[in-house]
């Protein structure tokens, strides 16, 4: 059976799962201090090109946004996300569970607009008194987002200012960081998107590592006691290693970057063969996800032979669907599943 | 160097790195609904002879710790330990973020008893209004203890009865499980912890895998919309592969066990050398964790060799300090250890 | 200066006063263990035409919102609440302080719709896993609302329905409780709202008392343990009878109600005479919360002579504002404020 | 029936009552911005001998404690408390419920000492790695303390001196505040609890007022956004005048002084009568709850005339209870006390 349900349907890259092979018995020191940790670090820095980023490595995406937005917030303040945003949504109430709202404003195919922001954040500032009120100290957005749109330079630098005006933080989440960096339709470049925001993590988990997710402090802002506070939130690991290790290797002769352009490939050669067969696509993404709209009768027969995902309910006949390639899609199971269509 | 710091320096058990090696390429669902989780499940319980046990993976110690104690703790309850137990001293502050006290009660030697634990919660029936306290919801123990120590099967029926005799469910931390049960002081099996408590964990993080622990809840009472509760607090792994095909390895071929009790074997000649050669030990420990007191010339000078833990100031001129053998301990470095002493 | 901010601005009712002052000495058992509390709990319950209501006061709104939410909630379950409702917007966070999402459906000057909620709710029961969402626990609506808005019996009842279908509970919030149920476009009584929901409060702050709202659990579902939730919120007041005998004044010979009337019966002339004026309303309010679009120029010479309360900039050259009558507004002020118009 | 049970059986003392009553009708802005709580301010700071103190007002001890903690504390920080402190003990997990430790240290009768405290956070800065702990931010005592002891202005002074040393706050509970400062063995004043601790609070609920205390910042250090702080603890009252009102009395004229010795002079008087009848004391208390040991049966007998606080069981015959005197304690009925001993 064919399997495009999701980018998290195999194990590790090849060269990542081969690291951790051949490092597997040195003996090293736990929960971070061993010298992978570091190597990683360094790498990650100049591939953000940002000497100065503080560097942090977690299991997964619900827990980097859990932890990274409790402890930047402070307790009186809430994070900022457009209504669709994973954290408004689809982290299980992970960032209420921490004791924070999560402020909701306009989302257009997953993002957020500069304007709404502003009108949103400036309203703390214009008028009357708003103690009664959750104060906006971070915000969140997804790169790519969850419908797999991308924010252009001038669009993420517009969220940025805004930012900036009002001195609050920036947050992006990169679960698919790569996948947005190497769509033909992305004018950012790490370093861009490390310049314009205060912290972002880069996705292992998503492309190409067994698991794992590197936060990205760039501006000397990593909350103090950072070990304290993984290991308050049950997110620091005895063997750091198995983290460390995966990143140094994902950011060692460009990989990260080499197998995530693998995945836009196909996925914009799926996306045409939907337009050429006449399929209605539910918007027009530019990475890994391809969000298409089936006639019930055709989706039902699909599913015979290939996974993909239910997105939503169109009408009484009709469903938007999901199809996801990543770093370990083949060719070959692509080819097979554009005949199917 | 030689190393004996602890028991988590290297990374997993050969068979288990090249099981995830061998699956590595197979296409499987996330979020656990993979045939792996199914596989594990299984052989756990066999291992546990308990067939209706209900088993979760997660990826370390205090995130299950965290985990298992707030999602089985009503509201207005907390969790009773001994003073010394990990999740009063060394978990950051783990259980209380999730708005739960620690009920400490005497420890010896890392150890609680029965009597003592009757008395504590006895009182919330003997006498009086007790609604401006932390009811005892839970009881929490370690096997082996943070001291290396085991409960005999006598001990350990004496506070399951406690438990049962005011409802108080018993929560058995394994972190070090294989070590337990493979001591020659133990006269447990997993199947009686099984049968004593109402759920325990099986490390896997310190017996053989990259990362990982098996929860087991052994009466049909794991907590309902259990993924909701691991998404929430941020322990759900999208790519669940890597901990279920690690647990099904180390549970085929009795692997668990056997790789424990090399552990074992080594700690106790490892014991036997200190006492031969004159050493005070801190308390006599029946598994791999070796406590001795050192002179702080002796220990300094065995410091340029090999590396172990600092764990108490005795004197001024005394120190405790720790030897953690395990399954990737050599004889090779035992015997090189032992020259050293 | 005339003063028409809000309905909290003076003290107590006279009546409520002298009970204070009457009791004052009497020797009473602390944390709610006082004769007035049995007292003032047989008397909500006739005027619910509830005799099996458990019923609990408290000193505020935001506390009891927070106490209620929290302990009805399960771990893994939010509040569904229309936008603009006080738990959404003005409560600084409070819900999300005990964990728990507040998930937010349309308001329509207000009011949710059965339907929305229907269609909310429905989501969870009509497709696929919702693991990764917070589960809707139940339903917050307030009467009157934030607008002074009021729902009809017919639509309280197709609300009640929903909820009933999915069993998840509703809860009002009775801020205002006798401002609705005083108003001459209400079909509802108190034991009609004690029957369609399972948890209401009637709100003491702003109808009569200088503090203190009074839980109403309507079907034997007050959570156990209440005393020791109260006291782990910081909502236990030692001196319980600060609250009981304010209640027990309150429910003697309809005095609730009367007081009440007296807000609505101005109310509906400042309104006339807004109407007669040729103000614009911002929306048709039947109780004593009455809500004018000023052009800003006259709001600035009517803020010399009488205080108001901001609502909202309607744009460049108009705001609107508030006007609140309450149980101590005199005909005298009133007049007063209409020749000012 | 005789009335020693505690020291909040009656209302307000008549001066606050008369004041409640005399301002009742005076339209004044909610939340805390009433001229009264200016007022009340102002003789406090004046009380305290400290013009830059922060004084904010809430209704109750349990909710004073949590406020202050979670508020002043780090989320990777906990409290120090004697292990019989009423944050350890008897707030329900309302610490707890905020996410903080406890951090228990020995108590002697109530009392900690400068040297355990000192040794205790000591430990975090002499050696090694700490971040697996949860750290002293905080240190809590309570003057009285909850066995009715009181600490020397040279013990007090101490314990401030090792809270310098190590930059952690000392915050006082004063529950009883006036209690202890009128105790013949005090030789502090208000403004050397001032001076020597971070911010206290005066306890009015048991002394004096309705409900109601004052937290006391004393250094400049009341944490932003405090109103904020306030509504999310569900914490802040709409008639805020009911508590300044009340405050504003009590330091009037000496008020909280006065009324305070009386509940000394007649504490003294009760314990020189159990001297010279024979009875045994648990401990020599200085303040106004007085702490006796009777047989169980002269113990019955008492209850039949005078009701009293069960305080421990000490052994198959004989029982320590509580005698408290307050405000409004009568000479006569603590005449009729002494006759039936």
């Amino acid at each position: 059976m064919l399997n495009f349900e999701s980018d998290y349907i195999e194990g590790a890259h090849q060269k990542v799962l081969d690291r951790l092979v051949k490092t597997n018995m040195e003996q090293l020191s736990g929960y971070g201090a061993d010298c992978y940790t570091d190597s990683a670090r360094e790498k990650i820095k100049a591939a953000c090109n940002c000497p100065d980023a503080q560097i942090e490595f977690v299991t997964g995406g619900t827990q980097t946004n859990q932890l990274v937005i409790d402890t930047m917030l402070k307790s009186f303040e809430g994070v900022v996300a457009a209504r669709t945003g994973h954290v408004a949504v689809h982290e299980a109430g992970a960032i209420e569970y921490t004791g924070h709202k999560v402020l909701e404003i306009p989302g257009y195919e997953g993002k957020m607009k500069a304007e709404d922001l502003d009108s949103y954040i400036g309203t703390f500032y214009a008028d009357g008194n708003h103690e009664h009120m959750v104060f906006p100290g971070m915000v969140y957005i997804s790169f790519p987002t969850e419908y797999g749109t991308l924010y252009s330079k001038n669009e993420l630098t517009q969220i940025s200012d805004v930012c900036h005006k009002y001195k609050v933080p920036l947050f992006i989440d990169g679960a698919r960081l790569g996948y947005g960096l190497k769509s033909p339709d992305c004018d950012l470049t790490m370093a861009d998107v490390a310049r314009l925001c205060d912290v972002f993590y880069i996705g292992g988990t998503k492309v190409g590592a067994l698991c794992g997710e590197a936060i990205v402090y760039t501006k000397g802002n990593r909350p103090e006691h950072f070990d304290n506070h993984k290991k308050r939130h049950g997110a620091l690991l005895a063997k750091g290693r198995l983290l460390s290790v995966q990143f140094d290797e994902l950011f060692t002769d460009n990989l990260y970057f080499d197998i995530s352009e693998n995945a836009i490939t196909l996925a914009m050669e799926l996306k045409n063969a939907f337009k050429q067969k006449g399929y209605e696509l539910l918007l027009d993404s530019p990475t890994n996800q391809q969000f298409v709209i089936l006639e019930n009768k055709k989706m039902e027969e699909l599913a015979k032979e290939v996974k993909f995902s239910f997105w939503e309910k169109i009408d009484e006949n009709h469903t938007a669907v999901r199809f996801a390639t990543s770093w370990a899609t083949t060719r070959e199971n692509l080819t097979k599943l554009i005949r199917l269509l």
